[in-house]
């Protein structure tokens, strides 16, 4: 059970965009027209295009293909298309061509070029990849007409509901849609989203854009502390909104962009496997912005932590214990610690009013927040997480994912 | 129930050392008399001594007063005093007064000088030290006669059994006595060790040593991935076995140590929180051995490959991709992967002979290898962990340990 998913309200078209799904049945054949697992984006112009991707040293093939791809046609990308069920991933001396054969297969659909196309995969690692399935897939999303509510559908494997979101920059639109529920953690895990927009931007623009509102959303939540081979964020710019009109301010595109992440970030947490609790980390006081969310993550990864969280046990000592382990220096003379408003340690000392029902009181909720100064500095991130719980151990210890 | 914990003989008795043990009520009062909490060793004539110390940022004040005495007086310490039920950390201002008070008190018991006298504390973080009890406690350990083995049951918190480990260089003895079942990872965790011998060793010799020993034994362990603001393994060398005669191999020493701290360390991993299954974890082809123990403990503290061991889950793609997240370089097209002699992966290829029921009947043990080469050099290390089990939630989330 998702905790307290926001109801969503239809996604926006954007212009220049069309969206294609199927039933391939990638994770198995039986599956095939019963649960949508193909999503094909495509573009009726050249589009600018940026991305960030996962850190795990055993990338699949489909994110190098990716990143290869923007970095010498970032400026003509035609299109991208993403399967669940199977990550590719770990499949060894056939994994590339794989890969590219799905490229292929949707470049021919799409009457583009191969070099325009971008891929993504998610679902088991070292399974071998139902290639045949996914080429019938492709071409069938290719002739229908879906919507980005549907795309955002066939990207799920574990998520209990779509991820979309939708925002007005002046005339200009942007939609992005989201997946992950598991082996969620910082620099991309995996977890998949795919931002459209018709506001006008070089590519030389959108990628530090991107960049930023992926460190500020999608590397600030943590599920599970894993991070997955195949995680990857994709923006793509049609630039044709208002007839080309020159985008006037670049920077509320950069905040909205932001926002929008955030939103589909915080589902994903919000819908963490076995999460039943949605705890936002505050860390303000750093040296540095890097420092802070470190810390911020550490904390957000712990075990302890997050089973006192489970637990709504306001065991605030594991809180700091899992700070002193993020490898930040800082004072313990000087860190002061909340929970919502509710001050268990001030400038490194047991706050003489604490009580400990006053924190168990904001531990028994499912929405709270931690705030933790460090008192070295200015800076400051948030990171939000969930709980873990015995349902977590059920999902992934019961069933191969 | 920890996994096949071993059956232990009696430790034996090392020339030179005594010890009390005796029952404060440390976690509360009502526990006085019913449950052994406190541990003095005490020594006949001045121990060279050594140790190791957490890493976490938010070190205990005993942690920072033990290293100081070692470093200023390692030559002449007479005694070590340890509490479980409170950790005595994160507890401000008066945390290291209440630190110093513990070792004063032994020390008066003792009738040698403070400077004389190490600290360990182990328990529950951020709750006032009932320094009144224990010191009544400490006055009744200083006239027990106790043994290593209760000495072993005084230093527990959530461990089930009792650990402790003898054996011979020579005509010399080592005895060691450790507890640890939560809060579990590389670097020193809720974990302390104290380990005593005869051997005539100067402390320049023995801080190598046992820097060594651990590294390859408790900073080989993973239990949950937290570590803790308290862990600590003391040594100390009375150097009065056989009156005084040296000691001709000092290798030989090194060694037995190193295999005493395995053992030891090899308990608190059967007896982790909620840790139904021993799996070894062997990297070999790494370019040197702190990349393979890097390696080794990143798969070591996935949730995701943790819960795979709790299901009996063959799903090896997480034991790869968690090794990607390592941050340390090497060419997935060169990987080998085995469970115990079943080869899943060779040289990055899915292995033509490998079928999923033969490595779910290794992963249904409960105890197996895991053997990852990396085909990076011909550097290794060994990593021993559990599993992540229902049972660990409701340890760490129904119950504030």
């Amino acid at each position: 059970m998702p905790v307290n998913p926001p109801e969503l309200s239809p996604p926006l078209p954007v212009a220049g965009f069309r969206i294609g799904t199927a039933s391939c049945g990638v994770k198995s054949a039986d599956l095939r027209g019963k649960r949508m697992d193909l999503t094909m984006i495509a573009t009726d112009v050249d589009c600018r295009a940026a991305g960030t991707f996962t850190q795990n040293r055993l990338r699949a093939a489909c994110v190098d293909l990716g990143e290869a791809a923007i970095r010498e046609h970032g400026e003509h990308i035609r299109g991208i298309v993403a399967n669940s069920g199977n990550a590719n991933a770990g499949t060894g001396i056939r994994e590339e061509a794989w890969a590219q054969m799905m490229i292929d297969a949707a470049a021919e659909a799409l009457g583009v070029d191969s070099k325009q196309v971008l891929s993504a995969s998610t679902g088991v690692i070292g399974t071998p990849f139902p290639i045949e399935r996914i080429e019938a897939g492709i071409r069938e999303a290719a002739s229908c007409n879906a919507d980005w509510r549907l795309a955002a559908e066939a990207i799920r494997t574990t998520d209990t509901f779509a991820k979309w979101a939708s925002c007005k920059v002046g005339e200009y639109t942007i939609t992005g849609i989201a997946k992950g529920s598991g082996m969620i953690h910082p620099n991309m895990a995996t977890m998949l989203g795919f931002i459209a927009t018709d506001a006008p931007l070089t590519q030389a623009q959108l990628q530090p854009i991107l960049k930023r509102a992926v460190d500020q959303s999608f590397n600030s939540i943590s599920v599970d502390g894993d991070t997955s081979t195949n995680d990857t964020v994709y923006l793509l710019s049609s630039g044709i909104g208002l007839g080309h009109a020159p985008l006037a301010d670049t920077q509320a595109f950069a905040t909205a962009l932001e926002t929008l992440c955030i939103e589909l970030a915080q589902m994903i947490v919000r819908d963490g496997e076995g999460v039943s609790k949605f705890v936002t980390i505050h860390i303000r006081g750093a040296r540095t912005e890097a420092e802070a969310r470190h810390v911020g993550r550490t904390i957000a990864v712990s075990p302890l932590v997050k089973t006192a969280f489970a637990g709504s046990d306001a065991n605030w000592g594991r809180i700091i214990a899992a700070a002193g382990n993020a490898g930040v220096e800082f004072d313990p003379d000087c860190i002061t610690l909340r929970c919502n408003d509710v001050i268990m340690m001030e400038n490194g000392n047991l706050h003489p009013d604490y009580r400990d029902a006053d924190g168990m009181a904001v531990f028994a909720r499912d929405e709270f927040s931690i705030t933790l100064d460090l008192g070295m500095g200015d800076a400051h991130a948030t990171v939000w997480t969930g709980d873990l719980t015995h349902e977590y151990i059920t999902i992934n210890a019961e069933y191969r994912t």
